[in-house]
């Protein structure tokens, strides 16, 4: 999982002339389409940021990329809070198309931070259900 | 930056009893409002994951996110690619209110990976022109 | 916490001619000295790689620094292992002047991962006593 | 590359009675042996900790760790340094056995931070001469 020199993925500089030719698409960016809002199947992290809790975030967003790899999870998105009314929150939201976001995960409702095993347990059962996460591993019914 | 305790931020479990009682709006998620898909301002960063970036990606939104804490970005989205034709791509948007995304960096045409200083300097320009980044900080002409 | 553009500490290139100037020992490699191989207090975190658990101690890692911002910490040591006989192991040492290295977690006593909030306050409880980590922190008896 | 369920490494309390049973060295942390100082080959990261490099260090580590896993690099420690006559400082040590630590990069020295594609063909020509890191990749003459 180390950066690869990426042998298919070349810079231009790196390839024939023809590509580096004026009107190359690859350098134009007029013809860049920009990425949709909220790709589906996609997660949101909020987070409270009063408490700190930006490298627990983005830890969990590593680990969630790294079990569901694109496209069982075609996006992460993370957002701090800093109000009072957002104290203590740490969410994790599945989004899925042709459905509201779905709560994975509430810190309060939950009585503390997901352990990486039951998060996975959960997500996994909407986005990648036969999918088996090790032995331990156990379907919610 | 290090999780803090949480003076301020306690579980429900922490607190008095009437917060606990039945019917504590912070323990009924059908209370809970999902977050908006694009907040703004906002950065998604697209990335080719067979070129394994993911933890090249993830570091750069770290760090934006601690130069520019929220309100100045109020979210960061991060999409791994992984299709023939994104082969090699990272490039990094920003989401404005009243405008499309705005392309901040892309590696082909850029002809490598950004340096953090330019990158912050070029999203700086857009969500907080006065900001200061330091003693060998300009802002674009 | 994000990166700086370095107020105190420009590279040569952007300082005075004479540091640039022949014989200056910043840029000469050979009156460096090698850091000293097992500083004090430092810790050493040694982990599963068959149980993928180098994200995790990453993590672990990140927070400790920022909890204890050097001199309180000086090192953090990150060891992978990947023999049978180191399967599941998550070991925490904190290593002082004058005493062999204490363990401050294993995943195997202690029936599983380290929560922060606990790891901290024995490390503190060694290495600054009388720091407060929150209103939730209280110290071992 | 993500957390795996651990299949070959349980915890005692998944295991067999057996090795429950008091007496399991598994569970007496008087039979642990702490790791050595100054595993070989390993890496050592100094970084300026006024010029918050910390996550560019983690980042550095976590790149490494993937390309060269153990035994390829058995450790690495990361050093933040807060003094003055450390200001800017970014160095990346190599510790062989039999052989003072390398120097494999300096910012003063090389004028700014490695690309991570420099590094790991530094490290590798020491470590895994043979290994390949791919097509735009070439051996130090």
């Amino acid at each position: 999982m180390a950066e690869s020199a990426g042998v298919s993925c070349p810079l231009p500089s790196e390839q024939d002339n023809v590509e580096q030719a004026k009107g190359n698409p690859a350098l134009d960016s007029s013809t860049f389409t920009p990425p949709v809002p909220l790709a589906s199947p996609s997660i949101t992290i909020e987070f409270c940021d009063r408490c700190r809790w930006l490298h627990r975030a983005t830890w969990v967003s590593t680990e969630l990329f790294l079990t569901f790899p694109p496209p069982a999870l075609k996006a992460i998105t993370i957002i701090p809070l800093n109000s009072e009314e957002t104290g203590g929150r740490f969410r994790v939201w599945l989004n899925l198309e042709d459905s509201p976001p779905q709560l994975m995960w509430d810190r309060k409702i939950e009585g503390g931070f997901p352990e990486l095993k039951g998060l996975k347990q959960r997500i996994r059962d909407h986005v990648q259900p036969g999918k088996s996460l090790g032995h331990s591993d156990k379907k919610s019914e």
